[in-house]
């Protein structure tokens, strides 16, 4: 058992554990190149049974790391889904195992651009090999058979994280049961890569980023900030930007000047900010292009993307989320239907826009809870 | 009569003039600050009527300049609006006198961030004082009554053009006999501000930016870059952007690179390139920021902002423009009515987004051509 009840603090203590691919193995890659190393951190909540029939895969989204729930110690604020993962909560954790990994080239401790590359024992920066959710999937793949899983009960995720569940899916039908895909997307639209390639303009603009070799030197953080702020608006809808900030002005009047003088203007800044104190700006470039490569539709039909399904499938969109509009899973539905594919569909009303796969986990909570339950008594029949 | 019919090329040549406010004048702004000097770049086609009643004044948008209509010697390219205004058109210079100034805070002919401070020799920079929708509507004030026109027959503009056309309405009621405002606001949202606040931090984050001193030096090209990728994502609507790029790649196939693979990536780069060509990265902050600032509501009720207006209206919106969505137009047209206004509300179903209103001239042509018909009359009568 992973998580301990530290008394004291109340809290669920954690740690991020890491997996390393065998030495003598490489990691092949959907380009056709291969990584020398493959290193993933990860997190795992609960306890796996012995017949190793309750692993529940989360994945996550851009921004999102392997630390999806509980406390690490001596920090105060909990993993990125902690509202949902824990015991009694949407991902029970007296009745699931829940494993959740850094993404391949991410920034939280799995192998990505600014790890070591072992063959040159220097970071990546730009050497390291372009990667798709493809090779993202591939390499939890690894983590879940060394973790001695060979069926998976649940794979889930949200927005990018919904991308790998259905890759999942598709890629591998023996090993995953259901699948719970939220706030995503089949494929990258042209909107959807316009905003990502925006944002990787933003970072590449920056002269700090220096062709992505800024390891040692100063980071590219003004245009990973620039980067963070468009996705921001992205994330958020109109209704909600309105309701949280409207026109209202940080000071008593508009001072006529370039500073931050609208609450939203500062929100925004305070968002960049933060973000580049916890993110790396090369690890932005690739993961932005893993989705905007994400694409299972292939110029075919959509239901022949999912011949092979075998999952069911619980599918959440939000009705404000404009970034990943609910017409995008609907797609999915239908597609999935026209296999006789078992798969519920629910829009969740919220003004939340694309955050709300973040925020809305009343409502996430009910439908994942009775979903994950049916799904284990379909399991043990 | 100003345009010329050059039989040769078969095209309407124009020329730029200038308006400059009397040496012993200075130009006083809403924040109480006063410009040393005012000059204004305009241009004019048809001809202005004996009684001078058959004045129509055109309000350029964000990126837009003075020239409207026609082409200038040896250019290729005619004016921005050149669908809209000639003879015969929708704004017909065989009955209309149209006028087009660029704006104050512009940078192409008019008083602005990159011309001269006369009290310093060099240009202002950013000691040009911060102005708002309301300083540049009162400059083109000074152009209106120096051709001696007392009485528009019509104030017409999209976007930004549309806030100013709104804004000679509120202001200037004896003076505007008819307003037609296109895919527009009466305030910016959260959302509007959140963007143009993310286009300035680009600019800003820029170190050829250097505080707006950059005009003996290398221009932030790059950062006016990224701001121009931004504002045409919102330009465009997400089914625009689906049937004019979808997921076509530039090349046969994926090539695992940061270069533009996808056509949509291309037509980013390609805007933002051109345009650092022919636009001013400080008059891109001043004119945003002049956009943020505009509010007629001013935490009223919005029918109190329009209590003095005489004008009649012609309101136009597009159904797929989510920069600025049919539902503000709709909110004037309401905010009128109730003070008993004279209004034409209509929306056009487009699915060009906000660039629609450049783009869908054909039913504007309809529209706007009844519309000043039936104006004229009124006025004559």
């Amino acid at each position: 058992m992973i998580i301990k009840k530290n008394e004291e603090e109340k809290q669920w203590l954690v740690d991020t554990k890491y997996y390393n691919l065998p030495k003598d193995e490489y990691f092949k890659l959907e380009s056709g190149l291969r990584l020398p190393e493959l290193k993933l951190a990860y997190e795992v909540y609960g306890e796996l049974n012995d017949a190793k029939t309750n692993a529940v895969l989360i994945c996550h989204a851009l921004s999102g790391n392997a630390h999806a729930a509980g406390y690490h110690a001596g920090e105060k604020k909990p993993g990125w889904w902690d509202d949902m993962i824990g015991p009694g909560k949407a991902f029970d954790t007296n009745e699931y195992f829940i494993i959740c990994s850094n993404v391949l080239g991410g920034c939280n401790g799995s192998s990505g651009p600014n790890t070591i590359d072992p063959t040159v024992g220097k970071p990546y920066g730009l050497s390291f090999p372009i990667i798709s959710i493809k090779d993202i999937v591939n390499a939890q793949k690894k983590l879940i058979e060394f973790l001695g899983i060979k069926k998976l009960l649940a794979v889930c995720g949200g927005s990018m994280g919904g991308m790998q569940a259905l890759q999942w899916a598709v890629a591998y039908p023996e090993t995953v049961f259901s699948c719970i895909p939220i706030a995503s997307t089949y494929k990258h639209s042209a909107q959807q890569i316009a905003f990502d390639e925006v944002g990787r303009q933003a970072i590449m603009a920056d002269p700090a980023w220096d062709g992505g070799n800024y390891h040692e030197k100063e980071h590219p953080s003004a245009g990973l900030s620039v980067a963070r702020m468009i996705g921001h608006i992205t994330y958020m809808s109109n209704d909600s930007m309105e309701k949280k900030f409207g026109r209202v002005l940080k000071k008593e009047k508009l001072g006529y000047e370039f500073t931050a003088e609208f609450e939203v203007e500062g929100y925004l800044r305070y968002r960049g900010d933060s973000f580049v104190k916890r993110f790396d700006a090369n690890s932005y470039l690739y993961l932005t292009k893993a989705m905007d490569y994400f694409d299972l539709q292939q110029n075919k039909k959509l239901s022949e993307a999912f011949k092979k399904v075998k999952s069911r499938f619980l599918i959440i969109a939000f009705s404000s989320d404009w970034l990943y509009p609910p017409y995008q899973s609907k797609e999915i539905v239908k597609a999935l239907k026209m296999n006789g594919a078992d798969v519920t569909y629910c829009g969740i009303s919220s003004d939340y826009g694309h955050d709300a796969f973040l925020l809305e986990f009343g409502e996430e909570t009910k439908l994942i809870k009775h979903f994950l339950n049916s799904t284990k008594k379909k399991l043990e029949k």
